[in-house]
């Protein structure tokens, strides 16, 4: 029995399956729970979503996978996540495996492996998503920020130290936008949900919210995305000023990595209709000597919200 | 016994080894001859060297690899290759395979392998140079433009098609200086050898060549790396400027695929004293959450003018 969690700032989701990639994904149970406040309560919660799970489906040897945000070492280290503030240098795998070992002693815990939470999203999408059968996977997670996750040559790759696939931070302008990281100009100041709400700040878009017009600080991507949808032309044009963000950022990833299939994953990527075509158009136009070559297949996330869970779990038996 | 041919815009080079992992290098012979002008011509010259070569060395039976520049596909196909003009489509294994047959019928050639020249310097530098042991290298060349090249889990990775390691065409400033690709701001147009003349020029560099004062477009990278060993301040700033450059562009590639060593290589290499100690401060400065993860080692090549060759050679193999 595998089971995965994916640990967001907000909420924990476990799942519990069975992997076998001969066989259709079932998820065999889930839990979720309320992300805590602090270290030892974010590790409790975790221990305890994937505890009930082991008990609840009958198991009686589980691997764990643990998907969660920030650089993740190859051994289970969480060596920093901006997200979870004061999570630094935290050891996941040895905290949650004394964690359950305390919970439920009579169950057997083969292993404990815990990867960057689109690192997970990219397995999940090429165990049983939009990226089935491929061999050189990019994966590019639309959310507040951008991450992402890679297989290659047929194999998650990770990279030497466990932080390859950090594409937010690829610095695409390096007089931009300031980005928390420190730099100048990252991808994902422009290319992201937080980046859509910048581009129409910077536009001028004006939108209604519940107690009158949206200062231009409280615009969020959810509200460019809904006037586009409205038939607002400024908002249109936006999202068009957005899709070329994210099509030079995924020509740079491509003339790097040249993968099979591009998928493209979080929050955003439900709306693509608003922005992938201009962005394929783009992406043709603008890879390197692209009249000469293969493209890549760039398509959209297949797994629900639970991709980021079932992903760990797939990867915990690899 | 492995040939391994390096074709560039003015000479071929040709090498024969015995590849053996576990044993130092050991180039047996070695034969070079001028580029010609016109596919055929190419064609009918890198088979001769290599033939030269099997007959000279009294081989029965060969693996010839061969490292061009440009997009190469897995099975041996030039797509294109911006610096040898009108060789598109070329089925370069095909081709070499059919003339050897024809120059030495005697010899048994068990493979042709092509691969791009940077990607064949990575695997140089991989099984002879900077990078031996490692299992996650990524190669840079400075040269004229920026090639590059990856060994990724222990094994060359060339990405889908083939076209994985075209880094001097990341985007890295999208409104920037117009490239011949079609692009703007590829990194190669700042960090190569013909981004350091550019940057001088924009900097008002002014030296002296035989006739008097250089025009600015006459200047040269070798002239800014003279000026600057001469002692002029301006130079020393345009390659503080032209180290900034570079450590983005490693920057990104180092978020993007998290090697274990990145190798410094091309005819810049030979001049590192010059940028690199500067490259590897912004580097350690710019890197995300730089402060709490290891780093990938930065070093220069060690091979010689040999390693597209050696590692055309190396790739035949495996």
């Amino acid at each position: 029995m595998q089971i995965g969690l994916d640990l967001g700032g907000t909420k924990c989701l476990g799942v519990a399956l069975e992997f076998d990639p001969g066989r259709p994904l079932e998820v065999l149970a889930e839990h979720r729970a309320t992300t805590p406040v602090g270290t030892e309560a974010i590790l409790d919660m975790m221990a305890a979503v994937a505890s009930h799970l082991a008990v609840t489906t009958g198991a009686t040897q589980i691997t764990l996978g643990v998907g969660v945000p920030g650089l993740i070492t190859l051994d289970g280290v969480m060596r920093a996540s901006p997200n979870l503030p004061g999570m630094y240098e935290v050891n996941i795998a040895e905290e949650i495996s004394a964690r359950l070992h305390e919970l439920m002693p009579e169950i057997l815990v083969d292993r404990v492996y815990v990867n960057n939470d689109a690192n997970c999203a990219a397995l999940a999408e090429w165990a049983y998503g939009a990226g089935r059968g491929s061999q050189d996977l990019l994966l590019v997670t639309l959310g507040t920020g951008i991450g992402g996750g890679l297989v290659l040559s047929g194999a998650p790759y990770r990279g030497r130290h466990g932080f390859a696939g950090e594409f937010g931070h690829m610095v695409i302008d390096p007089e931009g936008v300031p980005c928390p990281c420190g730099q100048r100009g990252c991808w994902e100041r422009y290319g992201s949900g937080s980046g859509l709400a910048y581009l129409a700040q910077q536009a001028g878009l004006v939108l209604d919210g519940p107690r009158g017009a949206l200062a231009p600080k409280e615009l969020r991507a959810e509200d460019v995305v809904a006037a586009a949808r409205a038939g607002s032309q400024l908002a249109v044009d936006v999202l068009k000023d957005f899709s070329r963000w994210i099509a030079l950022g995924l020509v740079n990833l491509a003339n790097i990595v040249d993968p099979e299939v591009i998928v493209i994953a979080g929050g955003l990527a439900v709306e693509e209709d608003l922005f992938m075509p201009e962005v394929r158009r783009l992406f043709a136009e603008l890879l390197y000597e692209g009249t000469h070559r293969d493209h890549p297949v760039i398509t959209v996330a297949q797994s629900d919200h639970r991709a980021g869970a079932i992903g760990a779990a797939v990867g915990a038996t690899l």
